[in-house]
């Protein structure tokens, strides 16, 4: 399980998007949220877009691996997804905030690679907030004050890429992936294939 | 500090070799040892070969990261050159066997990535050493037997890497590097980046 956690306007949604694109064995958690959807979000693909009351049920059911409020809304991680896809082998990529992390931490222990995005400066963040163009000037005062909030939390996750330029942040999150595949324990196994090897090299007899 | 391991055949020296080609910021540990030179080996690049009272000398002295006896000769890692690469900001890769690995564990503390190499089989890890051709029949299977032994300590290290295809593992191996240097506790500096980062994001007054 590999959480993206960044400011908005920092480039994780794009970064995401890439490494999905070239990883096949990487499944999405698609979050739901109550709020309403963004000129050109997608339901299913962007969030699942749900009422109050279903956002509520599935949070009394136990059915949110992690949820919390952001400003007026609700936003949460769907559980049978991700069960479904690591029961399937495969990774499954969060693009959730330092609380969702927090969350995801206590609901799913240890075994979790969390990668923070940082931006490259106040200014940079504060331009490409303004490029995207869907939020209003309040939004957007809005999410540079939640972004330094959010930057607090950066000493709590285990990698840390500073997007300046893309190209370079995206090599840098798909070495972290493959590194991580790489680890010891997370390769099953190498028990056998090992004890195979040495029963193959030691003298008959 | 960076460790590759391997049972010889497997592949280690040759992906340290290239890896130290695109590495600029990496630095070889050049090993001390008492046995002579093999065909095409030079003083100073792969090994520093010394004789067996400079060896004793060394170890008294403190000189020596790690040593240790293999077959009838010794080797060592010289305390030095890997504290000047580091102070200058340079990363050090050692290649070395179980012992000096847990010996510079001991020696170091815990700032170590360890990596492993296996073979992708025990007839190519003998065919490897035919192919190498500097080694009589005797030593090679003295080396098949020490390679079981070697790959019994495979489970004392972070990652590991199947060398079945040389292009596929030295990606491998250059992800682990990368990744390892995009920690957190890695990046020194990053603290007052954030900081300053805070600092402009958060309203004024």
């Amino acid at each position: 399980m590999f959480v993206l956690s960044s400011p908005s306007g920092a480039g994780k949604s794009a970064l995401s998007r890439r490494l999905l694109e070239v990883e096949p064995a990487l499944a999405m958690s698609v979050s739901v949220t109550t709020r309403t959807p963004r000129p050109g979000e997608v339901d299913g693909v962007h969030y699942h877009f749900i009422d109050r009351a279903r956002f509520e049920a599935m949070a009394a059911n136990g059915e949110l691996l992690e949820w919390a409020p952001v400003f007026d809304h609700h936003y949460g991680t769907p559980r049978g997804p991700v069960e479904a896809a690591l029961a399937g082998g495969r990774d499954v990529l969060f693009d959730i905030d330092w609380q969702g992390t927090q969350q995801l931490r206590e609901s799913v222990g240890d075994d979790l690679v969390t990668v923070f995005v940082l931006p490259p400066s106040a200014a940079e963040l504060e331009r490409r907030l303004h490029t995207r163009a869907q939020d209003s000037d309040e939004v957007i005062r809005k999410r540079m004050s939640k972004a330094a909030g959010e930057l607090s939390h950066w000493a709590e996750y285990d990698y840390v890429i500073v997007n300046d330029a893309f190209e370079a942040a995206f090599a840098s999150l798909r070495a972290i992936l493959a590194a991580e595949r790489l680890k010891r324990e997370r390769q099953t196994g190498l028990t056998d294939f090992v004890r195979g090897l040495i029963r193959d090299l030691e003298p008959a007899g």
